[in-house]
């Protein structure tokens, strides 16, 4: 398997001890990075996420242990978001994962000067991993393509560009942020059903979509399409990303030009990105081919990629309604895969770039809709209750068409693969909540 | 008419002498605002267009001819980006407006400092006159929509929705560029007409689309529409916008998501920004709504917009083709007139943020492709020549279906109105030409 190195060695435990429980996502083999502040000192800077601890990276700098890294890496490391971080070239950005590796595995020389620099995470506000200049959302799910495409034409529900090409459109940057945020219901112009002209009002189709978000690393000139094997040199790492969605708001705006208001009220994203490099050990082949697909236009096809293009990600969506809230309790409604992806992270890359168009640093992809191929394995209430037709069941005799205020929608994922240690992605929440603006 | 100040007075004439020409695009009741260099120099700054010259905003300020202006104002001045200005409210922006019609017109006591801040317009490097975070494409012209409707569904050419909201979709801000960057035809994945499976290959259907562009001033929070009546308020200015766009790739690509790559790989605006307060003379109703068109939406009405919501640009599309070219010529293809858009900018504005989007001070919103209801006042060559059916006939004997290589696009905007001193917004331009990275 393709870049593996000591920092994916199975034996490394930290002397961050809570990284070394068999539950947390961020033993000392992940090192995702995030940028937080504390309540006391609202100042924001870069960290790395040990356990249920944050690595202080502006502290780590300054104490000094780190002086062997090329300037470019500090000075990457002092700033306020993860931008150029990102867009260091890989062998810089390995250097630092050693780096980091090598002081917070146990018996590390430097443990007295780290452990200086650690933050509860329970005491760190997290906020936005990087400025995102560009967001564009992709439609990489054969099985949410062809589920959504049955409720608009039963008889062909998928579109024949579906196997020749990553379908996407670009998402608005502006309205993303970091998990946590509450999610207000919008308004809309809707077309209800008994009606012949649309009212302008409040959304009663509110739903999640679960996806993952890849972060660009190193960007690419305009007119300089990046090509497959060199896809993944411009991957910096992946989050989870909620793309909250208003079906009855979509459904009426969204011909000619695709969606716009429907989703450009919030998305959401988890605070910790987690490095393409933490991920070598679970990678997997990219997902069969339907037998009748044609073959791979030209520039998409690459055979590491057919090999090793896929991610083994297993994804969760969890849901906390009021009545769930005031016992503590949550539910977990969806258990996809993101291995099942129709179209690769590299695909998309290269796919996006054919035309020139500039990837940069800190732009940020949505990978689409995950849903696997059972009918419980959904990404999306849209899917998961056939637009409302066929509600879900929740504990207690509860029920949901669509998302209610006060419902807390909670993405997680988790990778794990025998013989190496698990790491996760912590959690991307955010809770529906009418204006407090009104 | 609302919004006419001094500066708009037709008596006005400047000391700068090629400011009082009839042909300038920049007379002193102008004042738009741009970002250039010098090539001895290179260093970007903030210019005002006067005449045949730019003012050079930063040596202005060092020179101390304003230093009764707010402090905010002053650090706006002092940046590489129009950013920060178009922060500004509307309070500060005018008075930034006095301050410079009182110091370049005649009898200005400010004369002699100011004189030594002048640069000519043939020395100054023009840059994107600010950092575009977000850029939304519109689709408010109801002669456009017809058109290209008709192509598709000649029975149905306008959606329903057309009547209802200004349809939009978001563009891509990291292929903006300024006017004079070349145009790489693009390469993306097509189907042929006598083929089964699309390939990777140059775009045939290399268009242009003559567009206004709409810089955002002060932004909104996330969660707060900007009410009808309010939504100039946060309109800072304008430039001419070319969407190039590769329709063969469009067709292919849009369904079910919109337009992706066939637009992202390069779009070109004027590099002067002419303020909304410099309109205001060249105000007029909107246009029309058609007689069955069913009533506006509660939150998109205003009765101001009604009367005043337009603005009477006359634009204009050249082309100079490699011939031309040799002969220094160039021809006149469509004469497009901005007051028959069916939606108003300040309809824009409120629908984009009705869901609590949020804009930010120089984001860019694009009015979609202006065409007017004559056949040959058409906003692109899709109209034009019906998707290439008809190809233009150009002097000499030449003929376009689509752009060739070496062809160069020009756009230009002028108001005009008897009684008030015309304006202009300069040129938005670009060739054509293969990729000089293969």
């Amino acid at each position: 398997m393709a870049g593996l190195d000591e920092t994916h060695d199975p034996g490394l435990t930290s002397w961050v001890s809570s990284a070394n429980t068999a539950t947390t996502d961020f033993p000392v083999q992940n090192l995702a990075f995030g940028v937080f502040s504390t309540a006391s000192d609202g100042r924001k800077r870069l960290g790395v996420a040990i356990g249920n601890q944050v690595l202080d990276l502006h502290a780590a700098i300054k104490c000094g242990v780190w002086s062997h890294l090329p300037e470019s890496v500090v000075l990457a490391c002092a700033q306020d978001a993860l931008n150029d971080l990102m867009a260091l070239d890989k062998g810089q950005s390995k250097m630092l994962r050693l780096a980091l590796s090598r002081g917070l595995r146990l018996g590390s020389a430097q443990r007295q000067q780290l452990a200086g620099c650690l933050v509860p995470q329970s005491d760190a506000v997290m906020h936005m991993p990087a400025r995102v200049g560009n967001y564009t959302d992709f439609f990489t799910s054969i099985y949410h393509a062809r589920n959504t495409g049955r409720m608009i034409r039963p008889e062909h529900p998928l579109l024949p560009n579906f196997h020749t090409l990553p379908v996407a459109y670009h998402g608005r940057a502006s309205s993303l942020r970091v998990s946590g945020t509450p999610c207000i219901r919008p308004r809309g112009q809707i077309l209800r059903d008994d009606c012949q002209t649309p009212t302008y009002e409040l959304t009663r189709k509110l739903d999640f979509e679960l996806e993952l978000g890849v972060f660009v690393g190193q960007g690419n000139a305009l007119g300089k399409p990046i090509v497959m094997d060199e896809a993944e040199q411009h991957v910096f790492g992946f989050c989870l990303l909620n793309d909250w969605s208003a079906r009855d708001v979509q459904r009426w705006e969204a011909q000619p030009l695709g969606p716009f208001l429907a989703k450009s009220f919030l998305s959401s994203i988890s605070p910790w990105v987690v490095t393409l490099e933490a991920l070598a050990p679970f990678r997997c082949a990219a997902a069969q081919r339907e037998h009748d697909a044609p073959s791979l236009v030209s520039n998409l096809h690459s055979s590491v990629n057919q090999e090793w293009g896929g991610i083994d990600i297993a994804l969760e969506v969890c849901v906390r309604t009021e009545r769930m809230r005031s016992t503590g309790q949550d539910h977990t409604i969806s258990r996809p895969g993101y291995k099942d992806q129709y179209w690769t992270v590299a695909q998309m890359i290269t796919h996006h770039t054919e035309n020139g168009c500039p990837l940069l640093p800190g732009d940020l992809l949505g990978s689409g809709t995950v849903s696997g191929p059972s009918n419980h394995d959904l990404g999306c209430l849209l899917e998961l209750t056939q637009d409302g037709k066929k509600p879900l069941q929740l504990p207690d005799n509860e029920t949901r068409r669509y998302l209610e205020d006060g419902d807390e929608v909670i993405l997680k994922g988790r990778c794990q693969r025998e013989g190496y240690v698990g790491i996760g992605f912590g959690e991307c929440a955010g809770r529906v909540v009418t204006n407090p603006h009104e």
